[in-house]
């Protein structure tokens, strides 16, 4: 039989560990302890949780249903040999790191890995976001599944080593996709133009791969193969030797994709 | 005093003037012809918008109040020499090209440039997408400004130079953007995933910076400087040359950007 989860401690502050405090806190899971080196951080989420805050990982309360360990992939290996409770249930909410990395440390593990980005000002909706778990036993991912059914209806078992992939993926549909956002925010307001208008575009470009797959929707003078576009875009570019590199490798790949 | 656009020739049937057409006429904008080269694709929007369909430049008809040249940035000079009305009001859609390319040739002209991605399979509301709008002269101006109210409260005056700079930065913003879903799928998919599972991230990536600019929520990696997890993810893509390639152009500019 699997274990109800009603209480988790929170290890890390940061973005993925302040989201999953609130959000676990408002469907009813007791937030105990907060642990961040850096107290004043967790201050600000424990307020919102009722959460006592802790900077010590020897000092860790015990008896938690679960800890949670949300902290940036350098920091874990270090922390997980510092924890105090062997015995615990102890899950990380790494995209990349395995479950193993959890063996002869803690005995009840796993993983528990939000697929989504995450932004302290930002508030988030977590209806519907994938969470890709795994553990140790059968009974612990029982209980990590119905923790994250609490929160999402969109809960799947994933291995290490496709977790690894998914969240390689997540990158450039992510955070290399904001970047290009951040790289046209440069081009607009450099123009003397505002990112304003930019918005419904970038908000189409993402509504269309809701129910259509990407490689079908592509369009813009690379997938037609306009040259005269393409050599008018470089000479804009000409002298940022970036924004060139970047231009030229995206529009290469995609006329190689597409034949053009 | 501007005139009031009654009527409207399309002529392109290709994604830009297959939903400009059909906006328009859902305005009460009469669409009483639609050219096209191959008369087959106007055939299937004209049946949408009660349109009579042509393939022979030369023949379109004379009289209505302005002609909307939606086609590719390449064959539009052409088109501008073989169209029969030279004292019409004509306006192109491109984000490129100059208002002086009708110059000589079709005395009242301007430019009606949406700022948005159209594929012909999705649907599209036009309500609040950017037009960016100019003109020969400011009556054309005002009567442009009334028809682009039409379709949507967001109606700018932009001139030739800026445009283009825009229509750069909608390529970053969009085509790219895409390019980066798809290889996203390609990641997944190899991986025995399904796309599905990213769809949520894209969502928020996007929502994220409809209110807060990009700069400012970019997150990932590159942007942490996390050596180890880069490090891993360029030995998932050994051997897909593209990849790695890409992969290892927006780290380093991010990591550059956020001297990381």
């Amino acid at each position: 039989m699997s274990k109800i989860i009603s209480s988790a401690v929170i290890l890390g502050s940061g973005n993925v560990g302040h989201h999953l405090a609130r959000v676990l806190h408002d469907r009813g899971v007791a937030i105990p302890e907060i642990y961040n080196r850096t107290t004043g951080k967790a201050a600000f989420t424990a307020k919102l949780t009722g959460s006592r805050v802790n900077g010590d990982i020897r000092e860790i309360m015990p008896g938690a249903d679960i800890y949670i360990f949300a902290v940036a992939d350098s920091i874990l290996p270090a922390m997980i040999r510092q924890f105090p409770h062997k015995d615990a249930f102890a899950v990380h909410t790494s995209g990349s790191l395995t479950k193993e990395i959890f063996d002869g440390l803690i005995g009840n593990h796993g993983v528990f890995y939000p697929l989504q980005t995450f932004s302290r000002e930002v508030d988030i909706d977590f209806d519907g976001i994938p969470f890709c778990i795994e553990a140790s036993t059968e009974e612990n991912l029982q209980s990590l599944k119905k923790l994250a059914e609490l929160v999402s209806g969109n809960v799947h078992e994933v291995n290490s080593e496709q977790r690894s992939r998914l969240h390689l993926a997540a990158v450039f549909a992510c955070n290399f996709t904001n970047y290009l956002y951040s790289v046209s925010e440069d081009i607009v307001t450099e123009a003397g133009s505002d990112f304003e208008l930019l918005r419904p575009l970038i908000n189409e470009t993402a509504r269309k791969v809701m129910h259509e797959l990407p490689h079908r929707v592509q369009t813009g003078p690379a997938r037609r193969g306009d040259k005269e576009i393409i050599k008018h875009h470089m000479d804009l570019l000409r002298g940022n030797k970036d924004l060139e590199e970047l231009y030229k490798v995206l529009t290469d790949q995609l006329r190689h994709k597409y034949r053009k």
